[in-house]
């Protein structure tokens, strides 16, 4: 190795230790980068996942409520359904949504994996059944080749189909935010104000909560720990799962990440603005009353967890054949 | 120039002559590449048809009925609306639409730019209105400098939002097709069987109507010249158009091209299947009722017309703010 390349290597490695060292004491975790990942089931995975002929009508796919355009969400107070049903809670993000301790406001699905299946057999959302996907599925010679060659197996299943999804969902990560340039050592990558609002959002006690590489996603939190929140929605969250009175209004304390886009908020989707979200937090949650410009300073560190978005070729879906049942979006 | 490379060039140049010559013989053309496109202009298009915030529900982009994952279509009989109304007909591919003499099943809008405004204001598809988008846009301050930067105008209006939609739908073309390769000279590129359909289609009189690059699109017919056809759909086309009694039931030619991927067929939506297609469309149009066989070439040929889908990075929207108008899906 010849002195230059050497002195450079020496150099990096030490601005590499300094970086590590900077955002080991910080309570926020830059995002990873995506490792150990089936790129085969990933790219039979994204086909499913725009794929509307998993749903009864043959309009739905999971793209619809989850918009891999639109930061992962709808941007819906609550999401539409089959026959334009109103769904009962507000789509959570699905960038990121790998680092979750478990999936939906409730945690009901463990994984991203069994959360897949939900929506397609959800009489309110895709109103399919799990056979009839197959079915669909089974009729496209292009898809039976692809399971067979990603799975192995003669037949497709709901499992490797769900299995599929979920290992796409766990390549939408959002690296390389502002916030994360910062945590990495670029001193420059925020401004002052952003750095006075995480400042804030650290010390007024957001962090408690709000924590980890997904800034959220870690744990199950009552909505209205200091003063009740008031809701029309009917979710109680966590107890719906656990049958504990001690877990009503529990929901997940969504990802802060890329929060800019995934308006409007709470599991209601009743806060349209984050100025409003911060301040229904900062009183429910914390009982501080915060003032204008603290607001605003959070609001501005809250847009520095905007990372690189997704970015992949939109898939080219598979044809239907004679064989394929035709979707009944009317009946 | 060395000898080697002149006598490549020389055969390449007799090559090339013999391609044209064979496919001057043919009433069908290859698809031209796209010339003369403004880039600027496209990739700003490529949001806007991406953007559901287009509707007033804030779910329906032009994608959902002209989706690019399925040839350019919703694969419905007919369309999906606004709070899931049932549309009256089947919505047309945008793939090579530029090609079309006009554009609709009758022909109302000359052209992509007249009728990429058509939609987004009609109450039974995204039922907005062309000054609320425009509020929505304008709310957004990436949408106000791209559009400055494309169109050099201080706001955004109606007519370059359809201009920015008409040029990026300009370049969903679908050349190289099997049928395409065979006509620029690759005898290899279709089977006999396929030929054979070609030759019959040609023969038996499809391609009267069926012919030009996009084999189709570039006139009214009546639909059912032999024999009338029955649908329970209203449309009567042309003639909602042109006040004509003579022009009801004439419908634009659809292009064949991709048709393998744009099921259902016809403007009702009836034909679920290409062989049924065939069937009626022999009957009907040319008083030919094909054997099996026949049909069967005649699809096979039908299946070499698609082509390579168009290929693009899934557009990011800019996030809405807090001025932008929330989308009200139940109201």
């Amino acid at each position: 190795m010849n002195s230059h390349i050497l002195r450079a290597s020496l150099i990096s490695f030490a601005a590499l230790a300094v970086s590590v060292s900077v955002f080991a004491k910080e309570p926020i975790d830059p995002i990873a980068p995506v490792k150990d990942i089936n790129l085969a089931q990933v790219e039979l995975g994204k086909k499913l996942y725009f794929d509307p002929r998993l749903s009864k009508s043959g309009f739905i796919s999971c793209n619809s409520c989850h918009n891999l355009s639109m930061g992962g969400t709808d941007n819906l107070k609550t999401s539409i359904g089959h026959k334009w049903q109103q769904g009962p809670i507000n789509s959570p993000t699905v960038l990121n949504s790998s680092m979750n301790i478990a999936q939906f406001w409730d945690g009901r699905a463990k994984d991203l994996k069994e959360q897949a299946g939900g929506p397609i057999a959800n009489p309110g959302e895709m109103a399919f059944t799990h056979d009839l996907a197959i079915d669909v599925l089974e009729s496209i010679p292009e898809y039976v080749n692809e399971f067979k060659l990603v799975f192995d197996r003669d037949e497709i299943n709901i499992d490797d189909v769900t299995q599929a999804i979920a290992e796409f969902e766990k390549t939408l990560v959002t690296p390389n935010s502002p916030f994360d340039q910062w945590l990495m050592g670029d001193k420059d990558a925020l401004t002052a104000n952003e750095k006075a609002g995480y400042k804030l959002f650290k010390e007024s006690g957001c962090i408690a909560c709000h924590n980890g590489p997904a800034v959220g996603g870690s744990s199950f939190q009552k909505m209205g720990i200091v003063e009740p929140y008031q809701s029309k929605n009917k979710a109680e969250g966590l107890s719906a799962v656990t049958g504990k009175d001690a877990d009503r209004f529990k929901f997940k304390v969504p990802t802060l990440r890329n929060i800019e886009m995934t308006y409007p908020y709470f599991h209601d989707g009743e806060a349209e603005t984050l100025t409003e979200a911060v301040d229904v937090m900062g009183r429910l949650q914390l009982g501080k009353k915060y003032t204008e410009d603290e607001n605003a300073q959070i609001v501005a560190f809250l847009k520095t967890l905007t990372g690189d978005q997704p970015s992949f070729t939109l898939p080219i879906l598979p044809p239907s054949t004679d064989k394929t049942p035709m979707p009944t979006p009317f009946e």
